[in-house]
């Protein structure tokens, strides 16, 4: 049975280009005692994949040079020497760019596909549900009458923030790049305003929706956008930092936020997290998360790209900006 | 009677020079219904006035051209028309460079001669004797067993915060400049670590006193020194925004901290206070940090320098990092 894969085969500078991977078929070999063989059928592309790619300590290993690479799947179990999962199971795992994934189980999560298109569990039922869920609610602390001010707004992680936003009661301003990114976030996803910070008039433009100033911030992008956002913000506001996708292909030194001093005039705090640090709390996330689907209030948005093969060039819509809503790659044909 | 004051004459760029300055000798008025004449002896010289020199909106409002420069002072009652204060009382308030002050009375706060020196009320137990107070315990949440890292340790405010921290048993690690600094950090201050940022050897010496990494910062100096201290934070570290004195006078954009994403990966944060929004609670710090200074758990160390008339050369030595303990100013010959 063959497994076609992409292994890292070279750290980027910068944006990752093709001779950093190197796409491999191998045959899926036996399982071992315990094992369990996954068949997967959708990736999750993320910007947090592009940190994984660089050496040095963060919060979780570098992928190394020859390993296939690391990315959040779904899949079906279609053979298992552990107990615990069994053929025609549905699972979530970190199962990697490929076709098929060996597990010894502790990683892997039933999900449930009567609930909801099994993709979901890579966007507004996993990571980027999840990250947007404790992301606003923890460390954002959003309350009632808040100001919530999210980059990245028509993304994965930020399209479920503003709509968290509202659910709790809060007013929701999204940035995204471009009028019908900036469209769909008002039309569709309900956010009270969405400015468009490729326009010439974006500062102009985010005077009237911010008039009250900004309570939380939810940063996906980092650089410029979160200096302007530093500069807004009001007595006691929290600054959640999620992420910084502006920064992540630099080879230049990352940008530090020059306005940071403005969390003493303000007595506001910045603090960052990763979704991991929440992996006792994940089920209460979904089951929150999949009642507000369920309910209508909160939708969920895939952008699905096909062929495992394309890989190199579907990840780099995620820097462009080019994707629209949760980017997931279908990694085989039937 | 005649009243030496300086004024503010325009608004600095970079350090404040001497036309930035008016030296004004001027009677004293009467007091009018409800005020207060104040003799004053000490002023406080700080880094944030500074700040208050530069126009814009900030947590107080800039000193006017042409007032009196703000500064915290201690003094004693010569005159009242209000029944809360009679001659002879002793009080600190915001009264400014200058020998006589009149207040309403509104912003003046006893004091007790009997139980401190009156200077120790511009320092422990004044406005640095708060901010280390508040910032550490209640911003910082410093805990027993935490490493609390903390810039600007032979300062006024620094020098406290590694004392109170050893109070709570906490480990204390100083950066300050200059050997004899150091040293005195140390040895008389009792902190289990001192580094001198100008030596030459400054990032290894810092590795054996943070080889367990940062559980709280405080930092006073902002620049380059805030960034050595994100790249050191452990899980769930504090970073304290207490000022950024080598950012106060640029004339280039503040240099914002190129590691805050280590934030994200520690879930670590960073929060900045000015100790006003603890007006509230004031007493209860004095109180505390007064009992301590009394058990000798807590040293209090002024730098005196007088002359009002040298205010302007003297308030430069917080810059050059030439005053060695709570810069205070003695304003008058009697």
């Amino acid at each position: 049975m063959p497994n076609k894969q992409y292994r890292l085969a070279a750290r980027p500078v910068g944006l990752p280009k093709d001779s950093d991977w190197e796409f491999v078929t191998e045959p899926v070999r036996d399982i071992g005692e315990g094992e369990v063989l996954v068949k997967i059928y959708y990736a999750s592309l993320d910007p947090a994949m592009r940190g994984w790619m660089n050496d040095g300590k963060s919060y979780i290993p570098p992928v190394q040079i020859g390993e296939v690479m690391r990315a959040g799947t779904v899949g079906e179990v279609i053979a298992s020497n552990n107990p615990d999962f069994g053929a025609g199971d549905f699972v979530s795992g970190t199962l990697g760019i490929q076709q098929y994934g060996i597990s010894t189980g502790r990683d892997l999560t039933k999900i449930d596909p009567d609930l909801s298109l099994i993709e979901n569990y890579l966007g507004g039922l996993g990571m980027p549900g999840l990250t947007a869920y404790f992301g606003l609610l923890d460390v954002g602390a959003v309350k009632e009458g808040d100001t919530v001010l999210v980059s990245g707004a028509a993304g994965a992680v930020g399209s479920l923030v503003g709509q968290i936003a509202r659910i709790k009661g809060a007013r929701a301003v999204g940035i995204a790049g471009g009028s019908a990114k900036c469209a769909y976030v008002v039309d569709d996803l309900g956010f009270d305003a969405c400015v468009d910070y490729k326009s010439e008039t974006f500062l102009k433009d985010l005077k009237e929706p911010l008039k009250t100033g900004v309570d939380v911030y939810f940063d996906n992008v980092g650089g410029e956008i979160l200096d302007i956002a530093l500069a807004r913000l009001n007595r006691h506001a929290r600054v959640v930092i999620c992420g910084a996708i502006s920064q992540y292909n630099n080879t230049k030194p990352v940008r530090g936020p020059q306005n940071y001093m403005n969390l003493l005039v303000q007595h506001a705090r910045m603090e960052g997290f990763v979704v991991f640090d929440y992996a006792k709390r994940y089920a209460e996330g979904v089951k929150e998360l999949a009642e507000w689907h369920a309910e209508g209030k909160l939708k969920f948005k895939t952008h699905m790209e096909a062929g495992i093969e394309n890989f190199p060039a579907i990840l780099l819509k995620l820097f462009s900006g080019e994707n629209f809503g949760k980017l997931v790659l279908k990694v085989r044909e039937d």
